[in-house]
């Protein structure tokens, strides 16, 4: 029996449909629940992971958040613009008036919350109008989510991280072809490959390196990083992520799942699976080559990982600097 | 002998002068260094911190980010304003065009970077002209910090949190009145009366909390939270900060400094000291009610700390959701 | 028989629906028509109007846009943010790496477009779910307004402006108190008073000074200038507007109809009819008082007016520096 | 005797300077003068201007601005972004919270104000430190103008316009190829050409068509209309300009002089003369093809101008739209 969810690409609706009644977790959690798999990520479970910590070193996966980013504009999507307000060049010619050679530089910014490396909160994605737990998509309204905003995230996204670098599993130089669709096989394989500190299991944060960062980063303004062809998790794995009971999942691409879609005629259907009928959060845009190099040399390929998201009240994503302690 | 810096409040420039030449450690970790004090924070430090982590709870640090914050427009500091580019409301009447069922929500954040829970990087604040390891401010121009960015501060601020609470052992139901200078000894004292588990050195970083937050937060728009008078740091603490070699310092009020200020007609004087000339970086705004109450409950007074700044390129300030694990 | 419609003011729903009806223009310019009443400001009429510039002076009718302007946050609409992105202290310092002496300054604006002198477009109110000419109000989305953008009026707002100065014809040292609800009968013995030049006709724009501004700027923060009580244009004098064929209307308010409402537990009635049903462009937060001084000393209250609104697509307002030239 | 003046393009430094001692207006009107040239545009050349209003014809001369500008974001110029606060979806799904039908939709905009058609104010460019009037630019920090500021000129700019349109005159098809360095004498011939409606003198606002707007516009994301090459007037037309004594000046291209620029490793060397010296405000990207048939049909070139900048407290530029009447 296979663990991956087999489907036929030419019947998208009916596909989405069955894949959504299966591995949906509404009410899971009761009917007011606002974290959807992170209820996975327990307590023990956090007790386990600090386990992890051997050598005091961390790592940030977060990608630059500057002009030179990947954002093209896609539907506004932007890069993020840094404003200075108070210059220590208008110190440096005393045009501030604070006394005594006191002085400040003070900064703004300007930012899509999905333009770099980000969390894609539970009101990000709709499954024919509905969100997570089967609330109606209208909740989530020009003044932000009432319902699963960010901000209920802030305090849970700490626990134990397993990168698979499916980059070096399966791929040439360690990085993985655009359009490659990492399937559940894929995952045993790499696992597999990495050895027991790979193993993933309930409540566990799944980081997903493919390469694809790796190789758009060198381009001239990213190449088609964003919105382009990319490697990422198929269709197929919504059954293995449900199953393992994963409490978040996060990749070094701009959309998490294989590009161009499977199914025929569809814009991101495993989101729509993952994020309103499982409940999971999903990151994008992470930079993973420093920890892969690091993971790659020492074989220890989970870490204490702390991903918290910026407390906003409302908002369905959120930028976040990931940091992973071995 | 006094483990605070005596100092002469009617005679300014003087003592901002001394102190700035006392408690300066310019070069000490090269003339290229980009984290000051961060450096005592090593990986043997952070080990340590990992064995403090025995129930698995996390608690967030992170004051909501939201127009109902505390700012009032000092120097164009507003609070932060989310804009949806996507609701569920178009989704829920199919304006978004996206095929089978698929739909989303996006947002948008322009915020001034302190004004909520933030760190001040080491490009934040000047004295005479003179940034962090004696550089020149105007380093810090129209296009950002080009020295001494927040994003050099990434990977780093995740270790040991150490919270003295000084509502609790110095105030009335938990808060310090406004103008209270917490001088070295009154962190001896708070750090014996709340025991061993505050005991404060090397690489620390120090949570401060005087109950600020708590009472300003009850108030009609945070009442003057944000640039009147509140308990703080006194400038004698100087001294302690820099030869306690602590990593960083963080509290629950606007300017972590008493205020009003005490030198006479100065401005944030201790910050003069503490981030161009200490090297220390420095939080303000943090939310540290449910972690004291934990704290106060179970006697436990550190934690494995993670409080990332985000990594954007050139900023002198960062928003952070401080993560604190018992 | 009155020039005033009568209501009464505890039956809002029959109230609003009957006046919507009455004064409504729905279908009069054709089914895809994007400028309702602008379309009586014919090229005859800009004619007629070049014939009132007799003396080639001109006048500025915009409030300033800055931090210190009149908005308070509500529903996010808050005062506009400059930013400077190149400074001439970087220049001066030789920071910009321009050669040969070059240097130069960058700026940018974030703001409500309703922050302050503005129109309001044709999508910026809507009647039951419907704007004007009938369409769903589902048309203005979160991307834009896909129908009527203010874009659409781009060349057109330039005629003959009438200033109906109810400051002096029934107030006090030039003033209405606040809730003065102007009728229809006042808006005959203003122009009764003021003379000739102040006859109203199809497609002039019609500017209304009620002293609200003059009061409340010289408040601190404007006291309740945005949202709070004032005198402003009675539901009344729908039925004058509508028969008047009149182009546009400003007013010195921020929200040109009367406050409190008059009609029970109503929200901002006159717009529900002026913008959605009769199709009329309306200014606010319009700075009156030079032009004013002028026309009570010179008696001539017509002029020559170019009130461009930005050509920003898909947005339903508009900010707009009024220039009316005697 | 030449009306041009001319340079040797490979002694940039000294003819730059050469040429800002000839051309310069400081002092001219005043130590603390803040319009420059537009001094030039009195009331009498004003109300000559309204004759010029003879079928009651306008015209917008703004490009649109939304997200598929020009801008590429050279030094953080992007293109504007608009955000919608509130939608015409919340309002049909009643997500609210108005009484009686009662619905708005509100919208905010984030954008360079340099980044569509656009004044140049006496603030944006500096030659060797000097600002208009021979102030230092460090008059010019990180919180705005504090001398010249766009603000200024708010109830000035409306006047006699005169188009010349270069790509008619002199170009193929109606457009002047990249590089074509537009000479005074060109200008002459161009009027010449034209006939006794173009006549330029004293206090007259000069436009400026070459066709580059009307080629980029059609390219997919405007070609290299931002930063690259393009027809413009030549570093030669500075004595022309200064001894007509035009009061403005605008073209349809995004830096107004021609590019690449003509003396030797230089940045716009036009503008260190025309702004900083001569007082000149310069518009730029302004959309001139409408206005520029109609001229060619009817043979009138001088129109009357309206192109009042926003009322911005200390800015630098401006957004406008400029509208013709006919």
């Amino acid at each position: 029996m296979s663990a991956d969810h087999e489907f036929d690409r030419t019947d998208t609706d009916n596909e989405i449909q069955r894949a959504a009644k299966l591995y949906r977790n509404w009410g899971r959690w009761g009917e007011d629940d606002k974290i959807g798999t992170m209820n996975f990520l327990t307590e023990e479970k956090r007790l386990e992971a600090a386990k992890l910590i051997r050598r005091g070193k961390s790592f940030t996966l977060s990608a630059p958040f500057d002009q030179e980013g990947p954002q093209k504009g896609w539907r506004r999507r932007t890069n993020p613009t840094l404003f200075m307000m108070d210059t220590g060049t208008d110190a440096s010619l005393k045009r501030q008036g604070f006394p005594h050679g006191a002085g400040g530089a003070d900064d703004f910014i300007s930012m899509p919350l999905s333009c770099s490396t980000q969390w894609d909160g539970l009101g990000h994605f709709f499954d024919y109008g509905k969100t997570w737990n089967g609330k109606d998509s209208s909740n989530i309204d020009g003044m932000g989510d009432h319902g699963t905003g960010i901000e209920n995230m802030a305090p849970h996204i700490v626990g134990r991280g397993v990168l698979l670098d499916f980059g070096r599993s399966h791929g040439t130089n360690g990085e993985l072809p655009d359009g490659f669709a990492i399937r559940a096989e894929h995952i045993l394989e790499c696992i597999e490959a990495q050895g027991a500190s790979s193993k993933v299991g309930r409540g566990d944060i799944v980081i997903v390196r493919t390469g694809h960062m790796t190789r758009c980063k060198k381009l001239p303004n990213w190449g088609t990083f964003a919105m382009g062809d990319a490697p990422g998790f198929s269709f197929s794995t919504s059954k293995w992520m449900f199953e393992t009971e994963i409490a978040a999942v996060a990749s070094d691409t701009w959309g998490f799942e294989v590009r161009p879609n499977e199914l025929e005629n569809s814009f991101q259907p495993l989101h729509q699976i993952m994020i309103p009928n499982m409940g999971l959060t999903v990151g994008e845009i992470w930079d993973l080559d420093e920890l892969a190099e690091d993971c790659a040399q020492d074989g220890q390929y989970d870490f204490f990982l702390t991903a918290a998201p910026m407390r906003i009240t409302g908002a369905v994503s959120s930028p976040v600097n990931p940091i992973a302690v071995k």
